[in-house]
């Protein structure tokens, strides 16, 4: 397995990106394409030990600034996102990873892998983590507006991950909405609402969920548009933050809570790692005909060699052929085969940045 | 000062609501009309110190259920929310606290009350804690689904209950998106951006926030649609909930940690106080002619006390009339005085419970 890593994407590239890449082949059973100007991966390889006959080096001259637009970005075949994401056409490796300017990714993504037949728009998958467990969130960002239709293909899609890659049996899927019962939120949940509830038995659909319920035991999987999913992602990062700098301003404020800190400092480090993103490493672009992981565009080592391993999961568990089979297996009664080609450009990503 | 309080809305009613309500009369300046079963009211006064002339039992023999939709509620004029909201219509009370179903709340105010003139939908204010001072985030569920001029309305509101409720001079004023730039988000938010753009030194508006710098030193006041500040509001409160779950079996899952959890007792509850929704009350319902303060379904004595104190705050500043002027400078150029009666019914609430 050779998973291509975009070595100049991300706020930390490509120091942090290269060495959390180098860090994950401390894992047998996969190599490495790093991608970028060969001369700034080979700085910050050197002096490091790796096994170099696992990591290749694969020259891109440019780079996709951070700011830069996702249109202005796929007229340039150079750069760092466009190389690597054409490794994964090519065959030449069986996923990519990148932690730069994530709207020019997915458009990358999504215009040269093409969509998955059945799938119109990709989208983002993250994972939220809760005490009694992961759960899978899609769309986190790459369709700022959506129809209902497209939130069931999110369904279909989040539930493949969470049964493949995070081992749940049978995923409880829900809505994302402002009220429990059927009959509350938008326009677009209503109609989302009877279409997930009409598919009986194809999915394992439990209704709506709120912003709070989503870390409670009640689903495993939480479709909804990718604006709602964008301010619920910003939302509990920056609540998570605000949070955690008023915790150490508390413990800071006094000699005895200066001691109590010290005490419990082991235990909070290992509640800081359950919700720490870097933990999990990196979403999956859902519904491209290719496994792709958008890393966190603060990613560090730790956090790129997370998400690494979510491309090797990825790839082992076939995601991208189950989604094929499980949206193949919902669009048959109703569409002809030869309409159900892959809308290329219809899924243009939005968000991001 | 007359405020009424419906003593039978609430998860903990009718004994936290009244216990806070007599709370709230350590500090002087209003007097209390307590609406319920006169029999259960007087359960819970009895025993208890307080200036029995200012506090009245006003007798209502219904209680609107959590889970009652608000449609049918309206048709019951005997309920605890049907005569609280009466009562300000009456002039008999210059404000109304309910911690009961909200939707129904919402639409005993807009029907009974009216919307105030330039304003075709009430909304819901909350106050955001956050290290750099508390925001104010409007619309946090009154409307699913909104049209950008009532972004721009809501703007005007929440800048009138920064400046005369919290005191902050000049608020700045930002529209919540998934990007920094004008050029993201979904059609309602570019929209908005435009409109909010135009209005020059009517509005100190300050561009696009997302999720997370809600929290930073950016805005003090944060517009969006009722779904979009829905999630929001139970997005942070769910993460809050679970990094305190999470920060809780952390301290306790040692000795060590349990007796560093001791030193730090004192320093935490402070933290937790700053971030604890019984510190901040209840929402405002702004947009109707009256002060409307919506508590939280789980209010305790604590968070009925500052609710009723977040109502004086607005009476006293005179929230409603500050309101319609500044609806009326921004509407005037653009609309004859005729047209402009309060469009009743046009904002009946769809989310709370």
């Amino acid at each position: 397995m050779r998973i291509a890593v975009d070595a100049m994407g991300g706020d930390r590239a490509p120091d942090e990106i290269v060495a959390g890449a180098l860090d994950s082949c401390e894992e047998p059973g996969h190599e490495l394409i790093l991608v970028g100007q060969p001369d700034a991966i080979r700085a910050c390889t050197a002096g490091r030990k790796f096994p170099a006959e696992r990591v290749e080096v694969r020259p891109a001259a440019g780079v996709v600034g951070m700011g830069e637009s996702p249109a202005s970005s796929l007229k340039r075949r150079e750069t760092s996102i466009a190389v690597a994401v054409q490794l994964v056409r090519d065959g030449e490796a069986q996923a990519v990873v990148s932690a730069g300017n994530s709207g020019a990714f997915m458009a990358h993504a999504t215009l040269r892998l093409a969509t998955i037949e059945g799938v119109e728009r990709p989208a983002i998958a993250i994972v939220v983590p809760a005490l009694a467990g992961p759960r899978v969130l899609l769309d986190a960002g790459a369709n700022a507006s959506c129809r209902p239709e497209h939130l069931v293909q999110f369904a279909h899609m989040g539930a493949v991950y969470a049964r493949d890659v995070l081992a749940i049996p049978n995923p409880r899927v829900a809505l994302m909405s402002i009220g429990e019962e059927a009959s509350k939120g938008s326009g677009l949940t209503k109609a989302a609402h009877r279409m997930l509830s009409d598919l009986g038995e194809g999915l394992n659909f439990v209704g709506n969920v709120e912003g709070d319920t989503v870390f409670a035991d009640v689903a495993d999987v939480v479709v909804c548009d990718g604006f709602t999913g964008n301010v619920f992602l910003k939302t509990a990062e920056g609540t998570a933050e605000a949070l955690m700098e008023g915790l150490r301003a508390a413990i800071t404020s006094s000699l005895r809570a200066k001691l109590g800190a010290f005490l419990i400092r082991g235990a909070l480090g290992k509640f800081r790692r359950l919700f720490d993103y870097a933990t999990y490493g990196g979403a999956l672009l859902l519904g491209v005909n290719g496994i792709c992981v958008v890393g966190h565009g603060r990613s560090d080592a730790r956090a790129v060699k997370a998400a690494i391993s979510v491309a090797k999961r990825a790839v082992e568990t076939r995601v991208v052929e189950e989604i094929a089979a499980s949206c193949r297996a919902i669009e048959a009664p109703t569409r002809l085969p030869e309409s159900a080609g892959a809308a290329v450009g219809a899924g243009a990503p939005t968000g991001g940045g």
